[in-house]
């Protein structure tokens, strides 16, 4: 059965970068699907990576090799790293990139360092290409990580996007806005449950009802509710909830019982 | 020999969400080859996903499974379905996305009904992935399509494209403006031949000749000719047509017998 | 073991031509990779796309079929071509596209006039769907090339952005800017390592330092590096030096040795 690989990049898709790490899985293993998450990470915004990674990885099958790379610190001394996590392998360099996949236990990772799974020269600027692609190619056919390198029990971690509890509400903050203009939160579908069937939510000056789906939201309003990815977000009816509220990434969101059924925005 | 399934959304690519059916079909079968046909159909913009699906399809080999999702109505009783048309399979929303291949007869449809080839748990704003690809999954290793639930005789139709008769001329309009500023209209190469091979076009005000390519082109100024789709196009030869005339999609088209050889814009 | 099949082109990824060209590739054969290498190039802009595939075509396993359509002249006489070079097979427009391959020797070409091997209609405006796409399936399969027509001895060649040398110095100009904006140029890594170990760039009225990679940089101003496609590249770190320098493609590059280790910038 062939392998999964998947990619998540800053490089887009305009200039040849993500062909050329294809190029290099394809010339060490062809029995292997090579899937694209993104390549439209912001440039350098390793946060925004990582809840890609985040939203993606978990319905992959177990195996699925994801190399992601957004590497401002490329030819500077910060390690290379593989990760396993229930079952998935994550590879690319130690700056945070995996930090989801980084809970208190249940994750195993090593260095990068064998020399003989990379390129026969290794650029200064392109690690994804010369060090990461043919590191998960080799994974993918098979190799023990052990052989990758030493083990690392301090990976980077970056500071998560996390809730906090006030008086019985969840505090928490827009963590991204996707093509929709829906703004997604870092407020997890169990904290809103958790609060009852009778949610409020305030964000941009507004209290929001919280639907079922896009189609039971208000007319040309905005409302929320608990997106693909197990998160609440903030949406419009065919329209875009960043531009009617004027919200973007970090505004904070506050989830409240709401005190009857007869919400009122303003 | 592997199956085939194409994917056409208003997704984007910045987001997961394309990766993420991606990993749903990889799921249940890896012998197949996966084709994007766009995922930049304007959001919500079910129509402009129905003429992309129209464009793409027939150049796909036999037995092509089709997943299409534009689909503002997700989480509401809208139906799903699965669609034989001349050996293509089409599964998506029932919202009028599949229009084109609905004509008076030779096709058969079904209601995605049946649970066992959803996942598990369907989220309520992501039928794509929980839903559409799985479905698509298994009609690509060989599901019979009726157990996938019960016959539709009334898949949902949009208002088509099409063109009027009046007075020995033909009247369409633009549909479709592509990445080099074509203006790609609703007239087929056959009601254009049916004038004979001298006609004119008449579009934002002005009158076009009709010519055989690009290349014949007047130089940086506007014509027309029968585009690869086999539909009537307005092109200016290394230049945007929708620029240098004004004109976007719904604009009118009017294609007449011209009365002679030397045609005269202005 | 599958062929590997790459596409460069400039149609975009909204529109379905690139779908309709890997729908015409999958009919011929599927045992097979299609990676796209970029469908990004700027329109009708053949240089970009030659820069392109000198990019990436050298990372590709021996045996790779690149298709390349940046073709303002489809539909006049210009030939179609397929090119043989250090054992990759190149196919697309006799309009320069493959000027980064045509040394003085080293490759082989050969005329696309075989109808055989193409759409059974082929249309004036896609020859990229219609004649390379199923050529390239077939080189793909193991055709032998001479069936495809007769040797070509003259295809056509860009001028090609090269360097000067000027009393000891490299002169060059930008010849791309990248996504994160760097100014990539055309001098190559050679000609700067011919200098010595200390260099001094001067570029839109600025004297930039020689950096090892990208951290290596100062801090909030530009500078110059190798990059990973061996060419001397300027960047600034985590920003964008075109805005930062406010220069684009062709301004001039002029490489020194540096009359010491001080450098000032100014």
């Amino acid at each position: 059965m062939p392998a999964i690989i998947t990619l998540t990049t800053d490089f887009g898709l305009r200039d040849p970068y993500v062909a050329e790490m294809k190029a290099v899985i394809l010339g060490i293993t062809r029995d292997v699907h090579i899937v694209d998450i993104t390549h439209d990470v912001r440039p350098h915004d390793i946060a925004e990576g990582a809840l890609a990674l985040e939203a993606a990885a978990p319905h992959f099958p177990r195996g699925t090799v994801h190399v992601a790379v957004v590497d401002p610190g490329v030819g500077t001394p910060r390690r290379g790293l593989v990760l396993v996590w229930r079952g998935a392998v994550f590879v690319g360099p130690d700056n945070g990139l995996f930090t989801p996949f980084l809970g208190a236990d249940g994750w195993e990772a090593f260095e990068l360092a064998a020399g003989e799974f990379r390129r026969p020269v290794v650029s200064q600027t392109f690690h994804g290409r010369d060090i990461f692609a043919p590191a998960a190619a080799h994974v993918a056919r098979g190799l023990d990580l052990r052989h990758l390198g030493p083990t690392v029990g301090d990976p980077v971690r970056l500071p998560w996007p996390e809730v906090r509890e006030v008086e019985g509400r969840v505090a928490g903050a827009v963590i991204h806005v996707d093509r929709f203009g829906n703004l997604i939160t870092s407020v997890r579908a169990e904290a809103v449950e958790a609060l009852g069937p009778d949610v409020a939510i305030d964000v941009a000056g507004r209290t929001l009802p919280l639907v079922g789906t896009y189609g039971d939201l208000p007319e040309d309003d905005a409302g929320a509710l608990i997106g693909s990815h197990r998160r609440l977000e903030i949406a419009v009816r065919e329209g875009r909830a960043e531009s009617l509220l004027g919200a973007t990434r970090g505004a904070p969101v506050l989830v409240s019982r709401s005190r009857g059924r007869s919400l009122k925005n303003g």
